[in-house]
């Protein structure tokens, strides 16, 4: 769990301990596999008690993204926001992504694995998730067009291209090291973000940290 | 369904029709959601004529990911191999890919659609799919290496690294069209593939079908 502000009150502090629990839950057992009869036993409150909190399934399915969304922020975008504009805040945030991503108390990425849940559902809940994705990209294409005032990028650079792109690459490395067991696939993602990067650099700026 | 050659049996045939009804309904419901109950409904067969030609659940399983497998191989992979060697066959794996991948019938990739749903249940059906997937992967290996052969591709190029960031590129269309519904993924895909031929190509070899 993360740690809470010091002004959350109890009731709050036990909304979250719920939420983390369900966030959990449903990495595995998806969004609908979610029930507040699981819950209670897992937090230990009752069923009421929990009614109390969530009064449908579908505000618990929204509750869930909602906070999986706010650690996602609390351990990817904000920490990556107090890196150095331009292409060291691009490497940050592709870092602490992956970071995220290979998190085992999330199981593989939360997000991720209720995409494919998802898809087929069409609704408030789904709705949600779909915003709450493109925030993400938008926020990556913002980080690259910064890269481009920075002069790190290509002053022509299609910077939804790139976001397409870096978020895409993420998608894969999903696939292939959860589904495939592919021990290699940390070097291979690393090697296409690498790529990416030299592709949109302007020539005059040596990125001090690019590899070979 | 897919033409049978003109040997096939009648017990052949009734087979193919009820794994081509499996594959469709495991696309949606996935393949632990498939029951001969509900197959008996969509063939119009009675379950103990089912059960005659699928033992046991998994051994369902396992047909409907070989007849799958099958249908990838006569859509994509043979078409594919009468296209000359090199950028030009590459060209044609990229196109045919995304045509199975577009197709309706199929609500999507079939793969991709099960993908997320095996990536917690270790077993046989599982690894089955892994080596389907593996193949598939060395054979856009293969096809690098001919383009490397063929003098369109660098001579140092990573072969491995190409297929990886191919096959990775159709994963990312998937989640962006199917489940974002963005109308766009498809240009950017195309441009993704764009990139990645003309960071892999030889300065000497113009491509004719390169886009700008």
């Amino acid at each position: 769990m993360t740690p809470l502000p010091a002004s959350t009150t109890k009731g709050d502090s036990t909304r979250i301990a719920i939420l983390d629990a369900a966030v959990a839950a449903a990495s595995t057992v998806g969004l609908e596999g979610l029930s507040i009869g699981q819950l209670a036993k897992e937090t230990g409150l009752s069923k009421s008690g929990l009614f109390a909190h969530f009064d449908s399934k579908e505000n618990l399915q929204l509750q869930v993204l909602a906070r999986a969304t706010e650690r996602f922020v609390e351990t990817v975008i904000a920490p990556a926001l107090k890196v150095r504009r331009g292409v060291p805040r691009l490497r940050a945030f592709f870092e602490y992504w992956l970071k995220w991503e290979k998190d085992p108390a999330m199981r593989g990425c939360f997000f991720l694995s209720i995409a494919t849940e998802l898809d087929d559902q069409p609704g408030v809940v789904r709705d949600r998730f779909v915003a709450y994705q493109r925030d993400w990209q938008s926020a990556l294409a913002t980080a690259a067009r910064i890269a481009v005032e920075e002069g790190h990028f290509l002053e022509d650079l299609d910077v939804e291209q790139f976001a397409y792109d870096f978020f895409g690459m993420i998608l894969a490395f999903h696939h292939f090291s959860r589904l495939m067991h592919d021990a290699g696939a940390e070097v291979r993602l690393r090697a296409s973000f690498e790529r990416l990067l030299a592709d949109c650099r302007r020539p005059d700026w040596p990125d001090p940290q690019a590899k070979a």
